[in-house]
């Protein structure tokens, strides 16, 4: 497995976090089937992507997962994810949310 | 000027190259203003981001940029940038497109 998914349930948000291998290929983005973002889990929620990985792999996630409310990216420095883009009301890139 | 933007024109798209400074804070999200998307230099064309900053700054701008035809990050290391999203036939994500 190359990249490994996990989805763990926050409050008021989900969090993927992601193990990717150290030597990843770009060429994965081609088939890589990241958690389904309509599921059920993700409808109505926030978003934080959390892992160590190429910005490549943020960037497609970040747009495979636009249809979220909004969408925070985990810094452990700030031990919070930073808001990047949001659909909703009181949410705004710049925020951080707390982790 | 805690983020400098430089827009490049390249035959088949148009890169975006921003240098920003060390210490840049998340909340600088809140009133950044990048090169407008939907001018006509970025019509009907595909995007690359190119510069060393946050993985935030990466994911605000993918998402900023969603009107593009296509949007690449470049990788030094790949001396190409790599494909995260597209709209158009003939170019996906994983693509490299040389630089």
């Amino acid at each position: 497995m190359k990249i490994k998914f996990e989805v763990k349930h926050g409050a008021a948000y989900t969090i993927i976090a992601f193990q990717a291998a150290t030597n990843l290929d770009f060429g994965i983005l081609k088939e890589l089937k990241p958690p389904d973002p309509v599921a059920e889990e993700f409808a109505h929620r926030g978003l934080v992507l959390s892992g160590k990985g190429p910005i490549w792999l943020y960037g497609f996630l970040v747009h495979f997962y636009h249809t979220t409310q909004y969408i925070g990216i985990h810094d452990p420095r700030l031990k919070g994810a930073v808001v990047v883009e949001s659909h909703v009301e009181g949410i705004e890139p710049g925020d951080l949310l707390p982790l």
